[in-house]
């Protein structure tokens, strides 16, 4: 049971956007522009940073909900996702995806925790600047998405379909559709 | 030095806000809803929890930024600041303000860490649902903005006194300000 009464019953994060408008409009502006604006890292790849981070974070509707997310958008489906979440170093994934899940691992811990040489070894993969900026930030973030879910005690859903239903959500109509109001960038 | 290339020499965020104007605009709207907009807590009290997560996160950019836009906006001004970061649970703040810096430190290790009788706490002081609510989600959004700024390793004013000079921007302007952009939700 949430720690505060939310006057809905929508799981997790959907929980809070209903129940604080004002602030859910921010937060599903920087996932749309982190995690679906334009950018040389596909959706897919950004959603399993995200769902990376939020196991990292033990958030289970975040993992379960992002997971969903990149699944959907990444040609290995849930199988290369669950191979990331379980086992990143090992995962069938580019040598500048391998680079930088450790650089999303080390903001996960604390962001002193990234090491000059953590970024050397992504851009010696190819990762460009705004790469490595991107995943910095994809990783702050889901360190604060995930704090906010948790730290309120929201629900998860009751059937774990839903998490594919608000993947086809995202996908198809993107972060906006989550706070009820239109994000500022779009697809 | 920081990781990447920001392309300004401005401190912390800021550089990175020049840099990335997509991410700059819903991190400064978030900031200008959360610390600024309309509350029944003070704006000093709300810089004051940015600052206290700031400090346990151990990000100095942040910690003494809030703590000059705390102290700007307390009467008590930096003298009380100074408490709450070296010593919150000593510190003569109301007992509202005690409860609320626990929940605070507790989403800062993590969102499961705020445990039933920390809210219930809260709540005999008088904390109303927003207020708990917000206090969760300013101490979950330092923890991304303390990441994002040690994550790409930012530098610090080269004079302390750049940070009276930002309490002045934010005290009079706002967030909106920071992003170079106009903030969503004004004072």
């Amino acid at each position: 049971m949430p720690h505060i009464s939310l006057g809905n019953d929508a799981p997790g994060i959907v929980s809070l956007f209903a129940y604080r408008p004002e602030t859910a409009k921010p937060l599903c502006d920087l996932a749309e522009v982190l995690l679906r604006g334009p950018s040389s890292l596909g959706r897919g790849e950004r959603e399993l940073i995200a769902a990376y981070v939020s196991k990292l974070n033990d958030c289970n509707f975040c993992t379960d909900s992002h997971a969903a997310f990149a699944a959907a958008q990444l040609p290995e489906g849930m199988v290369l996702v669950d191979q990331v979440r379980s086992d990143p170093d090992a995962a069938p994934v580019s040598p500048k995806m391998h680079a930088l899940l450790r650089i999303a691992g080390a903001v996960q811990r604390g962001g002193k925790n990234v090491r000059e040489q953590d970024v050397a070894a992504a851009r010696e993969t190819g990762a460009t600047d705004v790469e490595i900026h991107d995943t910095v930030l994809i990783a702050a973030a889901f360190c604060l998405y995930n704090r906010y879910v948790d730290g309120l005690a929201t629900t998860l859903p009751e059937d774990p379909a839903g998490y594919t239903q608000m993947a086809e959500l995202i996908v198809n109509v993107g972060y906006g559709a989550a706070s009820g109001q239109p994000a500022a960038q779009g697809a």
